[in-house]
C-alpha cells in the first residue's frame, strides 16, 4: 500500500548495496553522491552491510590532503546465493558469490509428463546439492535460494497458484522444498526475476520507470516504476502476455482470445513458420529452442521464411511494446529471457522500427528500446537476487515471504 | 526518478491534509492512526498547515481523563482554489474553498471552429473572472488556478503539446493565461486530473494501486501506483486509450489502428449506433453530450438498440480494462468522466460480466470496479487539487510547475 519509512530504509539499503556492487571499491562520499542519499543516510547503512559481512573496509583514498576516505567494497566470500529458474522443459540452478558473479551451475532436463510437483521438486534439489558440492561451500554459507517458476505466484505463502503449462494448481512449492532444502527459500516468478535482475545488474540500473519484457514459451512485462519493482496488489502485476492485442483473435490457454501471447511466445512463433512454410526444414515438432535457434541462424542466412516469421512476430511485438509505451511511458523498455536473447538484433531492428508506427510521439520519444546487457540466464540470476534481498532484511511486503525448513511434525503454519 | 526525502516529505504533507480534510476535525493521534506516520512527524506537518492558513485549531477532545488533544480542522475560508476544464465542446470552471467545496462555478459554450488558442483562453479568463465575481472574494485570496487540458502536456512548461481535437501543437497555453490571470497557474489533462481527484476525495482514496478509466470523447487511463500518481519519464503515462485493441482495426485520429479509444470514446459510441440504426432518433449527428444522454434514458426504457449499444460498447471497455487488471493488479477500477457518468449503472454492470471473461482470476479477485463517487465535474475538481498541491508547496517533479505572470517585455524564460 503506502510506502513506510521502514520500506524506505530497506529501499535505501538495496540502493547503496547495488552502487557498491556496480562500482568497488567505492567510498561513503562516492555512495552518496550517486544515490541522492546523505552521508550520514549512507555511513549508517554501510555500517549495517558491513555488520552483516557483505562489504569489506579495503583501505583508504588518496583525497587530495584532506582526510583520507575510507573505501569500501563488496566481500565476494561473505555468502553464496542460489538462483533456481524451473522452466517448462528444465531446471537451471546457479551458485552466486556476494557480488552475483556465477561460481557453479547445473541444469536438470524434464520431459513432457515429467511436471509432477514432487518430480520438479526432485529435480531442484538434486541441482542445488550439485552446485554446493561443485562449489565446494559448505551448506550454512548459502544465504538463500530463490526459485521462479512460471505462472502466478503466492509469494508470501510460497505457492504455485497457476502454472498452466504444468497444469499445476495451488502447489506448495516451498513447502515440499523445504522437505529437502535446508536454507531460507524465496519462490516469485520469471517476469519478476528478470525484472529484478535488469534493476540490480543490467539496463534498469539507475532508472526511475523501466519495463522488462520477457519473452520466452510465456509472454510477460516486469515493471520498475518509481525505482523498485511494481507487484500490484496481489503480486500478480505484469501479465502483459494476457492483454487483448487481437479481439476475437487465437484462442489463449489463459481463456481469452487475442492474447499477446498466442503472438509472440515461442508456441506462436512456431505456429507462425507453420503457417508460411508447413514442411520447414526450421521446424522442430515438440522443441522450441530447436525451432527458435534454426530461425535465428536461418534469418542470418537470409532465408526468406525465417526473416518473414521473425518480421511477423515483431510486428505484434511492437504493437504490444508501443501498448506499454503509450500506458506507462517509461524511460526504457528491455528484451529479456531465451527468445529475445536468441532471435537478438534482427528482431530488436524490426520491433524499433514497427514500435514507431504504433506509439505516440511524446512517449516514443522518451523510450530506448533494447536488448538485456545480462549474459546468463536472467531468470536465476534474478531469482538469487530475491535471496540477496532477502539476506537484507524486510522484503517490501509481506513479512512471511522466507520459509525456513520446519522440524518433521511440525508442518502447517509458516514460519515468517 | 527516485523518491527524494523531500518527495517524502511532500507526499506526507498531501497525506495528512487529505485525512484532514476528510474528517475534520481531527487530533493529531487520530492522523497518526490513519496515516501510519509518527505523532512527531504528524505534529510537525500539522505545524506546517496551520503555519500556511490552510487548517486552525477549533478546540480540545475529551479524551478520557488524559491531558485532552487539541483537534484542528480544515480552514475553508483559508484560500480559494479555482479548477478550470478545457473540453472540446465548454469550458467549465469552478471555484473552490480549501475543503474542496464548490463555491461558484461558470461555463462558457464552444463551437467547432472556436477553437483556436486565443479564443480559448479568452473564455478561460472570463469564466475565472465570473467564479471570483460570484463568490466575491478578493483575487489575492486565490491560491492558485489549475487548468485541465485534453492531450499531451508539457506541465513543467505550462504547454500543450499535442491537443488532436482543437489541432493544436505547442500551445504555450500558460504563457497566454498569464497576459489575462494574475494567480499562479498549473497545466495538466483530464486523465491525471480525474485520479488525482479520486486521490483525494473520491474511490482511490487510501488506496495504493489504482486506475482511474477516463471515458468521455477522449479516453484514457489515470494510474495511482504507490500511493501517487504515477506520471512516467515524460508525463505522458496513462494513454490507455490509444492502446492496441483490435490490431489492424478501425482507424484512429492518432494514426495507429484499433485504439481502444476508437471504440468506446463519445464518437466511437455514436459510430456504433449509427451502424446498429442509422435512422435512430437518438443519434444527434454532431451533438455527443445529446446522443449519450438519449442512449441512457432509451436503455432506461429497455430500448433494444440502445441495450445493444451499450452491451456493445461494454464489451470493448471491458477487453481494455481486463488489459489493465492483469498488467497492473490495482485494488480498484474507477469508471469516471461524463460517459461513464451518463451511461452509469447499466454500462458498469455490462462492463462487470465482461471483465470476468477476460481478466486472469488471480488479479481480477483482488480488483472492484466501481463508478466515481464524485457528485460534480471530476476535472475541474482535481485541476483545482492541482492548485492545492502547488500551494502545498515542492511539486512532485518538475518545480517550474506554477506559472506567475512576468511583466510585459520580459517574457520568455519560465520563472520557477
Amino acid at each position: 500500500m503506502k510506502r513506510t519509512s521502514r520500506d524506505i530504509r530497506t529501499a535505501n539499503r538495496y540502493e547503496v548495496l547495488r552502487q557498491i556492487i556496480a562500482a568497488s571499491p567505492t567510498s561513503r562520499q562516492e555512495l552518496a553522491a550517486a544515490t541522492g542519499l546523505s552521508l550520514a543516510t549512507v555511513a549508517t547503512l554501510v555500517g549495517e552491510l558491513l555488520g552483516l559481512g557483505m562489504i569489506t573496509e579495503v583501505g583508504f583514498e588518496d583525497s587530495a590532503g584532506g582526510r583520507p576516505r575510507g573505501l569500501v567494497a563488496v566481500n565476494p566470500s561473505g555468502g553464496a546465493l542460489i538462483g533456481v529458474d524451473i522452466a517448462e522443459t528444465y531446471v537451471h540452478v546457479e551458485l552466486f558469490d556476494l557480488a552475483l558473479n556465477a561460481v557453479a551451475r547445473a541444469e536438470e532436463d524434464m520431459r513432457p509428463g515429467e511436471s509432477r510437483p514432487e518430480q520438479v521438486v526432485g529435480h531442484v534439489a538434486a541441482a542445488v546439492g550439485a552446485v554446493i558440492a561443485q562449489a565446494g561451500i559448505e551448506e550454512a554459507r548459502v544465504l538463500g535460494v530463490g526459485v521462479s517458476v512460471p505462472g502466478q505466484v503466492d509469494r508470501d505463502n510460497g505457492v504455485a497458484e497457476y502454472a498452466p503449462n504444468f497444469d499445476w494448481r495451488d502447489v506448495p512449492l516451498l513447502d515440499l522444498l523445504a522437505e529437502h532444502l535446508a536454507h531460507p527459500l524465496y519462490l516469485d516468478n520469471p517476469l519478476r526475476a528478470c525484472a529484478v535482475a535488469e534493476l540490480w545488474f543490467g539496463a534498469a540500473r539507475g532508472r526511475g520507470d523501466a519495463v522488462v519484457v520477457n519473452l520466452g514459451t510465456g509472454v510477460g512485462a516486469g515493471l520498475v516504476l518509481g525505482g523498485g519493482l511494481h507487484r500490484g496488489v496481489s503480486n500478480s502485476a505484469g501479465e502483459w502476455g494476457h492483454t487483448t492485442l487481437v479481439l476475437d483473435g487465437r484462442l489463449c490457454h489463459c481463456g481469452n482470445r487475442g492474447c499477446v501471447e498466442t503472438y509472440v511466445g515461442a508456441p506462436g512463433i512456431m505456429r507462425r513458420l507453420r503457417e508460411l512454410s508447413p514442411g520447414s526444414a526450421l521446424l522442430h515438432p515438440g522443441d522450441q529452442t530447436a525451432t527458435v535457434g534454426a530461425l535465428a541462424r536461418a534469418v542470418a542466412a537470409h532465408d526468406p521464411v525465417a526473416v518473414e516469421v521473425v518480421r511477423d512476430t515483431a510486428r505484434y511485438l511492437a504493437a504490444g511494446i508501443a501498448d506499454l509505451i503509450n500506458l506507462l511511458n517509461p524511460e526504457v523498455i528491455v528484451l529479456s529471457s531465451w527468445v529475445a536473447a536468441t532471435l537478438g538484433e534482427p528482431l530488436l531492428a524490426e520491433v524499433r522500427e514497427a514500435v514507431a508506427r504504433h506509439a505516440l510521439r511524446r512517449p516514443l520519444a522518451a523510450t530506448e528500446i533494447v536488448l538485456s546487457p545480462i549474459a546468463g540466464d536472467p531468470v536465476s540470476l534474478g531469482a538469487a537476487t530475491f535471496a540477496l534481498e532477502g539476506a537484507l532484511g524486510s522484503p517490501r511486503r509481506g513479512a512471511g515471504s522466507a520459509r525456513r525448513p520446519v522440524p518433521a511434525g511440525s508442518r502447517g503454519a509458516a514460519p515468517s
